[in-house]
C-alpha cells in the first residue's frame, strides 16, 4: 500500500520530473525521472506549451496521488523565475483539473528532508536522493535529481504530519494510506 | 470579415478578460468582457485551477483568433508578480493547446497603442476603450478595461505590422484577413 508522487522542479528551459511510490515505513521506490527541455529558439508561449503537454501526458500515464512542485520566489534569479512561475501555474492547473491534490516545498525543505540540512549543495542533495532510492549513480541532471528531492520531501513530510498528503483534500488511495498509518502506528504504541 | 481577440490581464485575486472583434479598418466592436476572481482563502493550486478552469471555458466558447496577454516582469509588484505569471503560463498553455497563436504586450505598449502615451494612467485607458468601443460608460473594474485594451493593442499594432496576427503561426481567418487588408493596400495605392 504505497502512494505515487509526482516531483516537478518547475523549468522553462528544463524542466525536471520525478515520480516515486512511498510506503508508510518511508521506504521509497523510483517510478521513473526526467527532464523536459524546449528550445530557447521558440517563443515563450510555444515553450509553455510544449514543457505543458508533456506534462499533461506524464500525469495521465503515471497517475500520481499527489504533486509537489518546488516553491520558488520573486526574488529569485531573475531571468528564469518568471518561465518557472509559468511552468508552477501550468502543473497547478493541470493537476486540480484531474482532482490531483498539489503541494509547494520550499528549496530550503526539500534539502532538509532529504539531507537533514536546508543548507545542503546540490552535490549532496543527488548523492542523498541516489542512496535513498538504491540507486547507484545520482540521476543527472541536477534538475531530475531535485524533482526527485521534491517528491521524496513531500511523502515523508506528508507522513510526519500525518495527513498522508499535506493537503485538505485526499483521494481514496491516500485515505486508505493514512488508515493505516494510523493502525500501525497503534501497533506499535501497543507493543 | 473582422478577427477576434481576447486581451488577458492576467491574475490570480483578479483575472480581467476582454474579447473584441476587429475589422482591417481598425474599427473594434465589443464582444464581451469580464472578470474571473478566486478566493483569497483558498490555496495557491486551487486558485489557479478555479481562474484556468473559466479561462478554458471562454476561450472554447468565444473561439478567439488570437489570444494577447500583458507582459509582466520579474521586477513588478513582488507580493503578486508570481501568481499573475502561473495565470499567464496557463493563458500559454490553453491557447497552445488549441493551436492560438498568443502574443505579450508590455503595459507602456497597451498605453500607447490605445492612448497615444505610454504613460497614460488607468482612467485614461479607461476612457479611450470606452470610447474606441463606443460604450456610455469605462468598464469596470480596471482589470476589465485594461484586458479590452490589451486586445485592442495586440490588433491595431498587428495591423500596423500587416502581419494579421504578431506572431508566425495565423489560422486560415487571420491568413484571409492579411489577404484582404494586403488587396485593400493595393487598391489605395492603385487610386
Amino acid at each position: 500500500m504505497s502512494i505515487r508522487v509526482l516531483g516537478v522542479d518547475p523549468g522553462l528551459t528544463r524542466c525536471g520530473v520525478g515520480v516515486v511510490d512511498v510506503e508508510p515505513s518511508r521506504k521509497v521506490k523510483l517510478v521513473s525521472v526526467g527532464v523536459f527541455k524546449s528550445e530557447t529558439t521558440l517563443d515563450g508561449a510555444s515553450r509553455v506549451g510544449k514543457i505543458g503537454a508533456m506534462l499533461a501526458q506524464l500525469i495521465d500515464e503515471v497517475k500520481p496521488e499527489s504533486i509537489a512542485i518546488e516553491r520558488v520566489y520573486a526574488d529569485s534569479n531573475v531571468s528564469t523565475v518568471m518561465g518557472t512561475a509559468q511552468i508552477s501555474g501550468v502543473v497547478m492547473y493541470l493537476a486540480n483539473q484531474r482532482g490531483i491534490p498539489v503541494t509547494l516545498h520550499t528549496p530550503t525543505e526539500v534539502k532538509a528532508a532529504v539531507t537533514g540540512s536546508g543548507r545542503a549543495n546540490k552535490e549532496q542533495v543527488g548523492k542523498m536522493v541516489a542512496s535513498i532510492l538504491g540507486l547507484k549513480e545520482v540521476p543527472k541532471p541536477a534538475d531530475a535529481a531535485d524533482s526527485l528531492a521534491i517528491a521524496i520531501c513531500h511523502a515523508w513530510r506528508a507522513l510526519a504530519l500525518g495527513t498522508g498528503a499535506a493537503s485538505e483534500s485526499i483521494t481514496p488511495a491516500q485515505k486508505a494510506w493514512r488508515s493505516a498509518e494510523i493502525a500501525a502506528a497503534g501497533a506499535r504504541t501497543a507493543r
